[in-house]
């Protein structure tokens, strides 16, 4: 399959809105709307790192590729709305992959009215790569960032942590997933779901200070706000939240619920603090868009960064790259 | 060296506008001004493919890097707002090579206004990948897209076209450049500069059709204008333009200049098509911003994507990736 050949595949699989250009010229072209800011986020998946050709499937890696980067936008607040795939595909890899890729990628994109704009395609010697950019909006000075947490917050977060890590620790084991529990969880994994309505609500709360998405664990991203605002934190390590089937299946497998939960990471729910008197408004707003809110501590003013455990020995972290 | 402390000496070489949100929240956070269109593109560049590592020095590479994707938004008549790196490190490269990547990154980006707004580092187990987009705006309704050619047109570029296919084969051939003018060569090929004063001055010109620049030679790219555009075009080969440098080495060495120059791809120059009566306000505007323009044959109304070339027997071809 040639270079242009491969584009047209691509492209077949993504509806564009009228009045935007999407793939076919140097760039993509998207119209400004009064009193939006642009957001724009991009994330590497490397084979080796971020997954495993071979043991990934195509469509999931196409729909997590998606939906990392999406959950960037709805962790700032603001809506996606456009994508750019670059891939570079090694020889070998038959065309086939390439479409269980794009379907994957088209129909976690298509949930979240963010089509595919552009992006690159290449010939690799090297191996998989895939880099993907998302564009996103929000309404102007409503964007929420990483150094907005103040001394007295709440620190709370979205839905249920750990899933995903459990999911990957039967993956990794080589485990085959038997219950439909254990199914559940790896699916989790593979498939998350970015927080975008949770994130325009969230958006909406000027109560809300800082936030973003969990995507290394809270023991990881968190000290990223607390170092970017000045603050610390303590946290409740009993209040971290878990889903019933990831509770079932770690006592099953004697698993540590709480390292999967707070160091795991992959879980793409957000992480944000809010004004005490603010919290009830967040609460309300996220259980309207369907989704759980949890407060799990609160921020301090003690050194930047640090994290106190509450009624746990462990000095919890999260994954890190290099 | 860990992933924050890279990505803290990668954001202390570039100065970003006041603002604009860059380096350290989720996504870049970028205000829209009225009246103006949103452009985004995006390259890859793999080990092996588009570079051989150890060979291309880490300065020059982190300068091509930017520079072509700068280049795509000259490409559509825009002007570079922000850029988006990513990069995934093979275990053994040190920091050094990456400290000189970045400072041809900044020192490239610098020159045409465009920081490094955000990006992802990774560790890599298959190799150097690089990935950077770059985002621009133009007036709204003044870009320039690869579908709007008519007949009639005038097929035009700026620049001169093959110096850089002429540096590569001095480079691929292993030959050391000896002369002032095979240094210069060399250098047109890793340090291309793109055509952004230009690209803006072509978007107020209302004769000008389509535009793109010249990645991979005019052989490949202006069949993608004549495909889009459903129109077909005639170049006058002896009018493509050459500097003298390429001309006299050429000379020397026995190469094809008419195959460099239409087929070597890397000049980054601008092709655009132009109503005649449109033409010496094109070219105008170009001298005064400093570029030539060079007039290589018109839009024809015969079959899509065909090219015929006058005094030539050759049917030239552009480089093709897969």
């Amino acid at each position: 399959m040639g270079e242009f050949e491969l584009i047209e595949r691509i492209k077949a699989q993504f509806k564009v809105p009228e009045g935007i250009t999407g793939i076919g010229d140097d760039c993509a072209v998207i119209p400004q709307k009064e009193g939006f800011e642009t957001l724009f986020t991009t994330d590497l998946l490397i084979d080796g790192v971020h997954f495993i050709l071979g043991k990934a499937a195509p469509f999931d890696l196409g729909w997590k590729s998606a939906a990392v980067n999406i959950s960037d936008i709805a962790a700032m607040g603001g809506r996606p709305v456009g994508a750019f795939l670059s891939i570079a595909l090694p020889q070998g890899l038959d065309s086939s992959w390439t479409d269980r890729f794009i379907e994957g990628f088209a129909a976690l994109s298509e949930k979240f009215g963010c089509p595919l704009l552009g992006g690159d395609t290449s010939a690799s010697k090297v191996g998989l790569c895939i880099n993907v950019g998302v564009i996103g909006e929000c309404k102007a000075g409503c964007s929420k960032k990483r150094n907005m947490a103040e001394p007295g917050d709440l620190v709370c977060t979205t839905g249920v942590l750990g899933d995903s890590a459990t999911g990957l620790k039967f993956i990794l084991d080589g485990c085959p997933a038997g219950s439909e529990m254990e199914k559940y969880l790896i699916q989790r994994h593979y498939r998350p779901l970015p927080r975008v309505e949770a994130g325009l609500v969230l958006a909406t709360v000027t109560g809300v200070h800082a936030m973003m998405d969990i995507s290394d664990g809270i023991g990881s991203d968190l000290r990223h706000i607390l170092k970017a605002s000045g603050v610390s934190a303590e946290i409740d390590v009993a209040a971290v939240p878990k889903s019933p089937q990831m509770l079932t299946v770690c006592e099953a497998e004697g698993w540590s619920t709480d390292s999967l939960a707070i160091c795991g990471g992959e879980d793409y729910e957000l992480l944000f603090t809010v004004a005490p008197d603010a919290f009830s408004g967040a609460e309300s707003g996220l259980r309207k868009a369907g989704c759980e809110c949890h407060r799990i501590g609160r921020i301090t003013a003690g050194e930047a960064g640090q994290i106190e455990w509450l009624g746990s020995e462990t000095d919890f972290r999260g994954f890190t790259h290099f």
